[in-house]
């Protein structure tokens, strides 16, 4: 079995704690690993790493590949030119199988946002499903209704089948009267968003259905590069795999996923599947409430103190505060929306940015010059690298620093410090089996994280 | 004419804009004024500013003396080694004007953080109050109420005088049905906490009032310091002069405030006074609404968005955030207390310390450092100093930086940076016309703004 993870996702709906370039995906919300992470996991117990196809936007792929590598380095990462919806994304990641292994295999294809505890029922569903993938049908995974839920699309099921059931109809986001019908009725199920199918069913679909998509998928060169040509991506349609091939193909089938399942596409379900204290309340670091309820307080940095309140969420991060009605908590996404609009960087990034060796935190900018601190892992090291347009000058704080200058090394012990002129080809590195943390102060007329020339990196970012 | 502006307050019920160490009346609040500069300017209308004196607790002596100056040099600041409510420092300013000028003077007696507009309609009321003082009044000013106020205290009227009336009773805050009978009567005010009377009146009424207090005056000395002592002011009961000789003395009268005023004693109370938006919002700062209503969202640094909410106060510090419901935020005290419990430094100071010659921001700490920016103001220096614990590094970000370090003078440009070593006289100056920027990074194994030796200092503090 093989399978396909959709890493696309944006970061609008769990804003400020996912960003544009930090979607919830990658976030760690309920435990040590991230969404990401335990969908990869999760896979990983049923096949190897080198049958996982994770595929997401360019923009993401570093911190995809940095994550998945900290799991199994096997990994395959696609990444797409830009963001098309789902059907693009599929029907590359179906090509690549296609290219490299056996048509009639059978692939799952998954989020990578779902919460999903129980593996053991999950893959017990997908064994499930696999004898249907294995008679020519495209499986959908449903999930009995628990609540009137009107932010999913609806399944309606029709006859039996050997596992599972024929599909009649796919339903899309009900309003609340329609829903509350549906959760009552036995031949409804949530859908999941989870398919299953052989890698020639999937594909002789497409051909059927979104011939703008398949007729360009033999264009596709996965030999050199897992990063899709801009040119062949930029004709297809931006479209949903629901939309383009599910509601229309006659091959349906579901089965119940028996496992747990949660979507956790707002800060109301991630609140939803937090323990709670005696009030009623999730909260996260130095938080502090006096007679509040039913609330969600999640301070990142600095103190967040609430006083009577009820029903609320209020999160804080570095450089942006966000604070609405528990059961409104969708509308942080036009928050966002209108952020973006506005042209905020809060929108776009955190203002500590995870790198391969480690991470930077931004503090102050001004005109002329920008100020970050940096911390290098243990026995990890900076590219190789010059600007053409800025200075630097790094005091160590913690730990000790190797810094290639020119052609020259520099040991630095904490409170010394060197200076790297404009144009200077130099590296920061951490040989040792301590954090490095040192202050650096940028000083230019241009100040961007694009004027860097790499010479040498070990993380291939050359 | 006299006046004593009584500036002792503490930080708890604007927090986290007000902190212990930079109290209610130190905030511009409505203006570029703050709440004690405004005090002072009004009065300055009246009298010179060396007639006025201020009295407040020492640890807020600099930043009081740092805004007064900004308005008239010659004002006069009375410290107290400790607060202890209003009597022992009404008593002790009184002590002042005995020794410094005549007995028989009026003095006006004032709180720091009122908000009066209407200076006019206040002078007028002052002059009213004038005539009564010299007949040997202590005089009250009192206001109209305007709603049953349960968080003021109530005088009630007798019979009238010449001008304003004999007092008959102070009430202390009462609950809310006695408030409403009292705001629908004719002879009830509201005790703004302004008085007035002759230095001689006052001091009679201390000596047979409370002679804990004035029996220790005569030990006050103040040719040579206005510091009170320690030991002098450790031995006077706490005690509010309303309970001390207000609630006592049978030389009571009120006159009618005819001018606006306000106590902006919670965040309610500051919303209250403050423009709003079509939506009733009041918002300061990077704020984005959506749905939000009859709000206060204050930013002082980063993006506040707030979506779907009423009613509600969020303000946004540089090391704090606070939420509260609007008709709550007089509970904003207790968070305050609980927060100072556990000892966190959000109680005491900002984030951002305002120094005679300009500022600095705390932005990292860590294992044996401290990291700030530190702005000079033109024509600005510190004091030579040398600190025994640590060492310290500067680079210049904005701006241009003569540094004094041992014998030597050294002139540092954007981008260029220096070391002091622990021990090392040094001082930092900037003798020209724009503002210079500095990070700092100290160093060592104790970092305190307690180590320091100052040798010179231009703002007196050696």
């Amino acid at each position: 079995m093989k399978s396909i993870i959709l890493a696309g996702g944006s970061g609008s709906r769990l804003w400020p704690l996912s960003r544009d370039m930090y979607p919830k995906q990658l976030l760690a919300l309920d435990k040590s690993e991230s969404l990401l992470q335990q969908t990869f996991s999760r896979l990983n117990t049923i096949m190897s790493a080198s049958d996982i196809i994770t595929i997401t936007n360019v923009k993401h792929y570093q911190d995809i590949k940095l994550q998945l590598n900290k799991i199994d380095s096997g990994n395959i990462v696609i990444a797409e030119p830009q963001g098309k919806n789902t059907a693009p994304a599929i029907a590359c990641s179906l090509e690549y199988l296609r290219q490299n292994s056996n048509n009639d295999d059978v692939v799952l294809i998954a989020p990578s946002d779902h919460l999903i505890k129980d593996i053991e029922a999950f893959n017990k569903s997908v064994k499930e499903a696999e004898i249907l993938a294995n008679e020519g049908y495209i499986v959908t995974f449903g999930i009995k209704p628990l609540s009137p839920e009107t932010g999913f699309g609806y399944i309606k099921t029709d006859k039996k089948l050997s596992v599972g059931y024929r599909v009649e109809q796919f339903v899309e986001k009900p309003n609340y009267e329609k829903a509350n019908k549906y959760s009552k009725e036995e031949d409804y199920y949530w859908n999941s968003g989870i398919f299953m199918g052989k890698v020639s069913v999937f594909l002789d679909e497409f051909k059927k259905y979104v011939p703008d998509i398949y007729s360009n998928l033999n264009l596709l060169n996965f030999s050199n590069s897992l990063k899709i040509d801009f040119g062949v991506y930029e004709v297809m349609p931006t479209i949903s795999v629901d939309y383009a091939v599910m509601e229309k193909s006659d091959k349906i089938a579901l089965v119940e996923l028996q496992s747990d399942w949660r979507d956790l596409g707002s800060w109301q379900s991630l609140y939803s599947v937090k323990a709670k204290d005696e009030n009623g309340n999730v909260t996260s670091g130095k938080v502090l409430t006096n007679n509040v309820k039913n609330s969600f307080i999640y301070s990142q940095k600095e103190v967040v103190a609430v006083s009577d309140l009820e029903d609320v969420v209020i999160v804080e991060t570095e450089d942006a505060i966000m604070a609405c009605k528990m059961d409104k908590s969708q509308n942080v996404k036009k928050l966002y929306e209108n952020l973006k609009s506005i042209q905020s960087g809060t929108t776009r990034l955190h203002k500590t940015v995870f790198r391969p060796w480690g991470y930077y935190t931004c503090m102050n900018e001004g005109d002329g010059y920008l100020t970050k601190t940096i911390c290098v892992l243990p026995q990890q090291k900076l590219s190789v690298q010059s600007h053409n347009y800025r200075s630097e000058h790094w005091v160590v704080l913690e730990g000790e620093a190797l810094v290639i200058k020119g052609d020259k090394e520099y040991h630095l012990n904490p409170g010394e410090s060197i200076d790297i002129p404009v144009k200077e080809k130099h590296s920061l590195q951490n040989p040792y089996d301590k954090e490095l943390k040192i202050i650096e102060v940028q000083q230019g007329d241009y100040i961007s994280e694009e004027d860097i020339i790499r010479y040498q990196d070990v993380y291939g970012r050359v």
